[in-house]
Formats: C-alpha cells, structure tokens, sequence
C-alpha cells in the first residue's frame, strides 16, 4: 500500500491534464511537414521526453538535425491550437488540493514551458503549487533526472520523502535516477505493465485513484499512531 | 515460432492503416459535441470495436441512447476529414501481397465501412483480398466473433487453420471465440503486454515483422520437409 509522502513531484502532460495523444498528434503532423512519417503510436510512447530527445528517439541519429528546430516549432504551433479543448484528467484538481490540504509540498516538474505551461494551469483552475520546475530551468529533459533533481533541491526533500507521479516510462526512470519512488498513471495511454515493467513503485489509472490511495494512506497512518498512542 | 497458416484474417484500422489514434481524436471530439468527456486514453482502447459498443463500453448504460445517432456521425464526420492523411503502417502492403505470393487466403474484416473502407484501401493501394467481410455483413461486432467468423466460412477454412491478425484486445478476443489463433500487432498503440493478457498466440511490433516471421515459417518448413525426404 501506498505511504504518505513528505512532497509531490507531479508531471503535467497525461498526467493532470488530457493531452499527450494531442501532443502526439502534433508531432506526427510537425515531422510530417519535414517529410517524416512515423507511426502515431511510437509519437505517443516518446510524449514526455524534451524535445531535444524525442527527436533522436523516434527518428534515430540518422536525421538531418537542420530540421528539428522547424519540427519543434510546428510541433509548438499545432499543439497551441488544441490549447482551448484541454481537459483535466479526473480528479486532477482535487488532487493537488488534496495535496495542500494534508500538508504535503508539492512541486510540478514538467518538459514544457511558456505558453503551453500557462495554458494547461488555466485547465487546472491555476493549482497553487510550491514549486514549479520546467523545462527553461534544467539543462538535461526527461528521461534525465534533472528536472525531478531540481524540483527535489527545492521542495529541501530527500529522494526517499518524495514520490513521483507521472503517465510515461520517462518520468519513471527519471524519478529512479534519483532514488525516488513513484506512481506511474494509466491515463496517458501507456498500460499498467509497461510502467511497471519501468520500474514504477506504484500504477494506478488516474488522478482520482491517487486521491482515493492518498487518503486510505492518511487514515491507515493515523489508525497506527493512536494504536501506539493507547 | 510461428506456424505457416492456410489463410490469414486481418484487421484493417491499428493494423494495417495508422488510424487508432485519429479514430481516438475523432470519438472524443464528437463525444464532446454531444457533451459527454471521455479521456482519450479509454477511447484509443475501446477503438476497433464497433461503435454499437465503443458507446456503451465508454458512457456505460447511463447515457442517453438519444445521441447515439449523432455521435456515430459526428465521429464519421471528423474521421473523413483524416482519409487524406492516413499512412501504411510499416511493411502493411508488402505483408498482404507476400500472403498472396505464398498462397495463402487473405481475408479483411473489419468495423469499418462505406467511404472509410474504401479511403483505407485506397492508402493500401487497394490490395487484393480473397474476402472482404465488414460491419454491414453481420449482427453483432467485434469483440464479438461475427466478423471473424463470417471471414472464416466465405474462406472455407477451419480456425485451425487461420491466423487472425489484429492491433486491439478485440481482435484477439474475437479469434480466441472461434478458436483461431492470433498475432496482436503493437503498431495501434495497445502494448505487447496487454495483447498478452487478452491471450494473443504471438505479439510482434508490426506488419513488416510480421513478413519476417512469415518467412522464417517458410524457410523453416521447407527445411523439415526436406530433412524429411532425404
């Protein structure tokens, strides 16, 4: 069963909000335009890497790196467009109050930024997080464990305190690099066994599940002190 | 290993055409129309059944059966404005003709119909199946065995004799109900282990791996065969 932890890492992108078959859509269009064809299921299992190694992961080093940067714009362009049809993965807002209201620290470590990054807070209602890393403050995307290491540092956590929550293999192998549990999300289309076959400590559907575990871990917790407490 | 079959049943969408994931995008648009938000993860994995049960299976029994209708054509709607974007997955024409060549029966059973069949074999560059069975041929679809079944008996073949080759759980469960063996395809988007656990005979990336295999069968029976005659 799941413990209560000291701090939440969460990852955004199929994670709290709906999009990463929208971000896969978006790079299949994108590469497309620089006459890539790549199939849309290998796309979706790449969303949640940085930009910077998606790129090489789906179309191998054997690219002419003259086009990521108009692949990664046109990604950014048609990704923008579906801003206004976003929706919150259930229970995603709940959640992060959940979070504040038992007194965790939470942080949002994700691999986009700027507009993207205003856009899918304005899905969530605008959750007040403690500590919001992304993309702008690491030099290293996910799977590197950078951006889960720089919001650790700042939350002042240990890795053993924290526990990770995200939808793709990446944020679980970032979340191992630094020696964090996590819980791995089936809502961004990867299945439970590819995330546990990752190595994540935990798989749940979605955001609503974590809420049910988190307070099935608070009140479990509060049974064993006062039993110790009598 | 992989036993050379008399004759071959395929899915078409997932399978043989990148079209899971723009059949995801257009269910939850034209869900949406119609006010239901459905997360697009479930709707990827309800893809390939038909849409008499996509509906039920995602809004469950609750629903108002009223936008049904609507919903089924908002979906065929925004799906054609796809049909001039779809590609081949890897290896999907050279796998039929290769079947022909070996003198196998091809048959194509598909949820689909009408203008999308058609927009789909035409991104094929209309193969030459011996059978072609679809939603119009039968009662009930997948996962139901109606469509595999109805393949099977214009074939004249016994389920022993075929491979049903498919991309979703739906498939696999559809041969497993006429007692065909199965290859699950991950090129849809449904993971080697979910096919697994639907109870797939054998799971492979995608059609061209599919060739290959097809062809070590060959090569390997042709090998007994003469081992046995020496």
């Amino acid at each position: 069963m799941l413990t209560v932890p000291a701090g939440i890492v969460f990852d955004l992108d199929g994670t709290l909000v709906d999009t990463t078959y929208l971000h896969a859509l978006a790079w299949w269009q994108a590469l497309e335009l620089s006459g890539y064809v790549v199939p849309m299921a290998r796309l979706h299992r790449a969303v949640g890497m940085g930009a910077d190694r998606l790129l090489p992961h789906v179309l191998g080093d054997g690219r002419d790196p003259r086009h990521d940067e108009d692949m990664v714009n046109a990604h950014d362009v048609i990704f923008a467009t579906w801003h206004d049809r976003v929706e919150e993965l259930p229970g995603a807002c709940h959640l992060v109050g959940l979070c504040h209201r038992m007194g965790l620290t939470t942080a949002l470590a994700s691999s986009s930024a700027g507009r993207d990054l205003e856009a899918m807070l304005r899905v969530l209602d605008h959750p007040d997080f403690d500590v919001v890393v992304t993309i702008d403050d690491v030099r290293d995307s996910k799977p590197s464990q950078d951006l889960v290491a720089v919001a650790l540092s700042r939350m002042g956590l240990e890795p053993s305190e924290i526990l990770v929550v995200g939808d793709s293999v990446w944020d679980v192998k970032a979340a191992q690099a630094v020696g964090a549990r996590s819980v791995g999300l089936e809502c961004g289309g990867t299945s439970r066994c590819e995330l546990d076959e990752a190595g994540a400590t935990w798989v749940l559907a979605n955001p609503d599940e974590l809420c049910r575990e988190l307070t099935r871990a608070v009140s479990s917790r509060r049974d064993s002190q006062s039993a110790d407490s009598a």
